[in-house]
């Protein structure tokens, strides 16, 4: 399955190269234990120790050039057409593929705003340089940006069928929780029942454990990106989890608010139900709006106005990424204007693009609320891939 | 435990600094989910998702220019003193604090050798010069190949501690392959037995599960780095495993040997026993050379010669590499003078840093003949932080 997704993706990956015109798309890496070029699992499916090259052409040929030691667990993996194993230096095997290829233009990966598409290290650049000094390659470098923000977010039938899958033991496992949360259980308590059942299933965390789910509840929480603590779940708090799986390498990315009823109550209180609607609503109007060919910072705008016309403050970050092998993927970003997100939101959006929808608003004196849908860029608007949270969760 | 581990590697960062006379040293990184400076583990302790400076001074002074919402982890990792969260750019902040550091030498992660010390990707190092291109510091970089290599390599007490724990664990488990192996078994059984004693254990593998451990059996194998296979363990054959296990951060990485005895065998043959004897004495000769002061190539070269004036080819790789948080860790390498290695052989060996010996020959008909053992240099030469493989393991 993982040999037929990377043949997919290099498949779509030349075809990428043949419609932009560029000539050949160069990864060059090393010890991909230590640190390791996100493109590589996509297109090369294993790591590599010495400097290698993974080469793909516009016209779908595709050359790995790898420390001899190498070349055996290659072939097994079977994604590259060509292998050029090596002893003692990359260099004299290299030009040769180069020379063959003769490319007037080399895509490689660097960007200034896309960490998916800037996985040369700035020491393995300038050994780059050093190999090509006296050839005029050394001038026909460009940035894979547009390749690699094309190639993650347009996603083939198999990999949506992934993404599927992800979302759904997601949203599973917020249904677990819901019929295990109990005021007077911790947030850490919470996470530890959700990492269980993640071990129990043998499906991988999409971010890091230490805040995979993060757990927040009551008015007093750390922001986003934060671990679970050991405050406690009161009444009267509002809860939410951030959630996402890694499964056969696809992720998910979820959120779901709950509120913890007051012994008095059977129903949440109105500036409760009010901020859970002003957040289901703004994302049914962003994702109204969403449709290939707009830019993402409209999108995002319409949420974020919509949270402060009702009296919020705006969030603190982009309305929605893209999802994919990484949990933040791909190039076009349902951002604000913000330099922090530099030209991520003014990219086109495209059909086939992942997308979460994820506004955050604080009801003073309650907690945060917020839902994170997951939505796929169709021919004409999207749809959601997750069930949509249509009412608060509530616990007594 | 890993928050004082990191403290504790900071303190020894900043000595190695001001030894070095370097105002600060920085670490500049973005969305680590994605692709991950080597250094955060060791240093940081944490993830980031925006464009983020981590930074240590000569005199021990440290910053953390984050993102807003990753404010709260942070300050609950604890690592850092001083935690300056910004909203939408981090140029201002981070002007400022450069400022008050007033930098005459600002060490950054990029290198040509090394890929522990090559963290930083060719794009963030573009934003980098933009942000500071309005003023001197532009012109202060230099890389921080020499600290990263002395700071890794400098194994403190509480590390060492843990490579020893991951050191005992993996010869455990080496102990229950030579209870568990039988001819007729594939080399795919005998991973998939390890496989399931590491998670049983709740270890991690050193490396990628697909070749940890490398299995290889019989006079047809494929070359080191390569998976598993199908082949089937027969009579008559060398049997070799490359295995480690991460615990709570630190690696062993280590190799065993077995004979598969023929029915009418009670030891192996001779030149299976040449070919074991001949590996384990190498490895006594390199290690009776291996001293603080020495080059990592003068060691290399007393088990490559060794080993083909007894009549074997030499071996496709270096003799040993250090182990640390990385599988191949550290600067100084134990390697011959060749292009690929750069000039990690050249690097002078310290006092506190741990080396692999894992010198390789093969016996024609049978198979390869390995053993890999750990050894930690001292104050007067070095000593062996794994029970040494004295005799080949018989298996009937």
């Amino acid at each position: 399955m993982q040999k037929e997704l990377i043949l997919e993706k290099i498949e779509q990956a030349a075809k990428i190269l043949s419609e932009k015109d560029i000539d050949m798309w160069l990864i060059y890496v090393r010890e991909t234990g230590n640190i390791k070029d996100p493109m590589m699992d996509m297109l090369v499916g294993t790591n590599a120790t010495w400097q290698s090259a993974f080469i793909i052409t516009k016209d779908g040929n595709t050359h790995a050039i790898i420390g001899s030691l190498e070349y055996e667990n290659m072939k097994t993996i079977g994604t590259y057409k060509n292998i050029h194993p090596y002893l003692k230096s990359i260099k004299e095997k290299f030009l040769d593929v180069i020379e063959q290829i003769k490319p007037n233009k080399i895509a490689i990966n660097y960007s200034r705003n896309s960490s998916l598409a800037d996985g040369l290290t700035h020491g393995l650049y300038l050994e780059l340089l050093d190999h090509l000094k006296d050839t005029d390659y050394i001038n026909r470098f460009i940035s894979s940006e547009e390749i690699v923000s094309t190639l993650r977010g347009r996603k083939s039938p198999k990999e949506l069928e992934l993404i599927k899958k992800a979302i759904k033991e997601t949203l599973n496992i917020f249904d677990e929780v819901t019929n295990y949360m109990k005021p007077g259980m911790t947030e850490k308590q919470i996470a530890s029942f959700v990492h269980n059942l993640v071990k129990e299933r043998g499906y991988e965390l999409a971010w890091d454990k230490e805040y995979c789910p993060s757990v927040f509840t009551g008015p007093d929480t750390a922001g986003a990106h934060s671990g679970p603590t050991d405050r406690i779940i009161e009444p009267g708090h509002v809860v939410n989890l951030d959630f996402g799986l890694k499964i056969d390498g696809y992720c998910s990315d979820l959120q779901r608010t709950w509120y913890i009823l007051k012994p008095n109550e059977d129903t949440p209180p109105d500036e409760v139900q009010k901020g859970f609607n002003v957040i289901h609503e703004a994302i049914t109007k962003a994702a109204n709006e969403l449709r290939a060919g707009k830019k993402g910072w409209e999108i995002d705008e319409v949420a974020r106005n919509y949270i402060q016309i009702n009296g919020y403050s705006e969030f603190p970050h982009g309305l929605g990424h893209q999802v994919g092998r990484s949990v933040h993927d791909g190039g076009a970003l349902l951002g604000p204007k913000w330099e922090r997100y530099g030209n991520l939101p003014f990219l086109e959006i495209e059909e086939g693009n992942v997308f979460t929808l994820e506004p955050r608003l604080t009801i003073d004196n309650y907690g945060i609320a917020t839902i994170e849908e997951m939505v796929l860029v169709t021919n004409n608007g999207c749809e959601f891939l997750s069930e949509r949270q249509k009412e608060l969760y509530l616990i007594k």
